[in-house]
């Protein structure tokens, strides 16, 4: 039974062709872990891997390419859209298959306490993975940035997991944590007006009063001139994608908009597609377990 | 590189449970094949496995079944609602991994040569593994059924391609071959007017002009007073699932009748439930194998 875990570094670097390349190489270079997915965005500065591996391989991959973007990437010279607190900026590790939650919580400590002990970088552990109940969003850690993140850890409730008390003079501080999968998803308007994505965003999204594991925010496409509802579903068999989908038609139709057509960032399990299906073919009586041929095999 | 092949074995028993019994424990007895799914039908009296296992467990446990079937089920006193000309009627093989066609059509020739050596029994190669352009189609083969084969097997049209030149006094004759996967699937109407679901199905297969790879008739659900729509897609890449229901909802829409819920039969590849997702969230660029996790383990 070979034990499977998914980790998806987000790193402070989306520009540089060099320095992209470099980690995409990294990532590429361990034995027993596959790189599936790979996307950089100029705009954000931000380079997000995903691999697929065994335990062990995610280790070592997850500290090479702290390494590498340790090296590479200075935040005091660093600028772009996505708020970031380190040159590797996030680890999330998820569990897969044969793997538990526990499991992964273990393996993120041990690769905290190994980037901090190799690299002098103070490391946070969130979600799943927290010591504390201020430190499980990713959001509040790294609420003030890079920037702010001295003086935020002179506080005793900031005193890192693993590593110095004091962020590292270019690299910052990492988070690292298992958490459950995510589902990356992006709506896209017939609508140039962000204020209508932004408006729908707020009527879906669990923190105003939505459906609780969808997170979303409205922004503007300018390429496209399109406005998109952009969303993170972080329980997708309880927030489902169809659900959303269905929700967003809803609202968007206050103002004689439509979805012109969706997007699915980086990778989603086949379940999670598969219950919208269920959903739109109206199945009754129907199991993934029983009626899906790849459960099978 | 495990090879994986299904075998859909159907035979003329859906009311002994007995005997159904004795069917299914003999699907689940042989290494390396596993009974994934067995539906039987009273009114049809009809049995249905599905398994999966490798080349060599596949021939095992479908000569296996056929000798279960020759001893327990005589159709010179068997009736039921479904076409039939054997115990065993028709062993399909269908390539689900790292096998092609080619071996699937060899294995067929192997199982049939073996049950007419072992049984007695006199086999037609269909679908890809057809001899005659005439074998191809079950339908084809069937026609006359079990009381008409001794004379049909007087022309040299029907001679078998393995066993004896008259059907077994009991066991009839059977079907052996190759085929790509099917899909059984059912829509269920808002209406008790069997015509309605039966002008649908003129409308929406491929024989009359519909879906190339679209089979259907309209029958009626006694129990739940209910017409159904009920199909086999013979090649789920180009004749799709949401194609049918799409379409079966615009000639419902002719009769003031909707569609109540779908069914899904025996087992179908996530694939062909995913395009469904893709459909209906009208995904942007999306790519199976690129964005479903489970295709990159």
């Amino acid at each position: 039974m070979t034990q499977i875990i998914q980790c998806i570094p987000n790193f402070s670097e989306g520009c540089r062709t060099d320095i992209v390349n470099e980690l995409i190489k990294v990532g590429q270079s361990i034995p027993g872990v596959t790189l599936v997915d790979h996307t950089s965005d100029t705009s954000h500065n931000r380079t997000v891997l995903t691999l697929l591996g065994c335990p062990e391989g995610i280790k070592a991959v997850a500290v090479a390419l702290a390494k590498c973007a340790c090296k590479n990437i200075d935040l005091t010279k660093q600028s772009g859209e996505h708020p970031r607190m380190g040159a590797v900026d996030v680890i999330p590790l998820v569990p897969i298959r044969n793997v538990t939650m526990g499991e992964c919580v273990a393996l993120s400590q041990e690769i905290g306490r190994q980037i901090s002990n190799e690299l002098g970088i103070p490391v946070f552990l969130y979600e799943e993975s927290a010591t504390a109940k201020n430190r499980r969003n990713l959001a509040d850690i790294r609420r003030g940035q890079f920037e702010g993140m001295a003086i935020k850890m002179q506080s005793p409730d900031w005193k890192p997991d693993f590593g110095p008390a004091e962020p590292h003079p270019t690299a910052g501080v990492v988070a690292v944590g298992a958490r459950r999968p995510l589902i990356a998803f992006n709506a896209n308007l017939s609508t140039s007006d962000v204020k209508i994505a932004q408006k729908i965003a707020k009527r879906i999204r669990g923190s105003s009063g939505g459906l609780k594991y969808c997170k979303a925010i409205g922004i503007m496409l300018l390429e496209e001139n399109m406005a998109q509802v952009s969303m993170n579903l972080v329980n997708y068999e309880v927030t489902s994608i169809y659900s959303v989908v269905e929700l967003i038609k809803v609202e968007a139709a206050r103002y004689g908009v439509g979805i012109v057509n969706t997007e699915l960032i980086g990778i989603a399990p086949a379940r999670a597609l598969i219950d919208c299906a269920e959903y739109y073919l109206q199945l009754k009586d129907f199991n993934f377990q029983q009626h899906v041929l790849e459960s099978h095999i």
